[in-house]
């Protein structure tokens, strides 16, 4: 298997603990702005753990993953970036506790081609 | 941009720090084992972390990321399958610190459609 995995892109993971009072969905505007506006941001994805097992979360709520095509994206063009650097010292306000791992991804389960969409119900008699 | 988000998967996120002495690459390929033996795993990838800010990592090395196609998936058949079963006391007994995550996917910034391939460069002259 391991010979089959494929090197692909580079990701920027953020898990963090918000601050008590921190208004989420206003950082969560900031950062979906953020990635609007630096293009080298490929994609952008986000969530909140919904299973609230406390002891393996470690209090931790939330997941921000970002993809660039490559590593110099990431280090040259995104972190100085402006909107960048303004966008940190708010979000950093905001912040208890974060990890951050940035590392090229190895995608050994690619996902299947979407399938074809599905036919519509028919109409109830 | 809020309302163009698009709720999609559902992802586990696991971020670990090893043990000393534990063969990562083992892990590695049970995971893999793992991940290939179980069909609602829609997609499955993982990084090291290359950065090294030991600061912002807090020890963590290493984020598994494995994608559903919804929370059912996960929940249901992933976590009870005899192969899960069996890695996650192997799993356990290799870690040293761990976080976990589940979360639906809000999806903000879609990768764009892939590229066309490049024109093969030309032979040397």
């Amino acid at each position: 298997m391991g010979e089959e995995a494929v090197m692909s892109e580079f990701k920027h993971l953020v898990i963090v603990k918000f601050k008590e009072g921190v208004v989420v969905e206003d950082i969560i505007k900031g950062m979906e702005k953020l990635v609007s506006e630096i293009d080298v941001v490929k994609s952008f994805e986000w969530g909140q753990d919904v299973e609230g097992q406390e002891m393996l979360r470690q209090g931790f709520t939330h997941a921000f993953l970002m993809t660039f095509n490559k590593k110099e994206d990431y280090y040259t063009t995104f972190v100085t970036h402006p909107s960048h650097l303004e966008f940190s010292s708010t979000f950093s306000a905001a912040i208890d506790n974060i990890v951050l791992l940035d590392f090229p991804t190895l995608l050994v389960k690619p996902s299947p081609a979407p399938e074809p969409a599905p036919a519509p119900a028919p109409a109830p008699a």
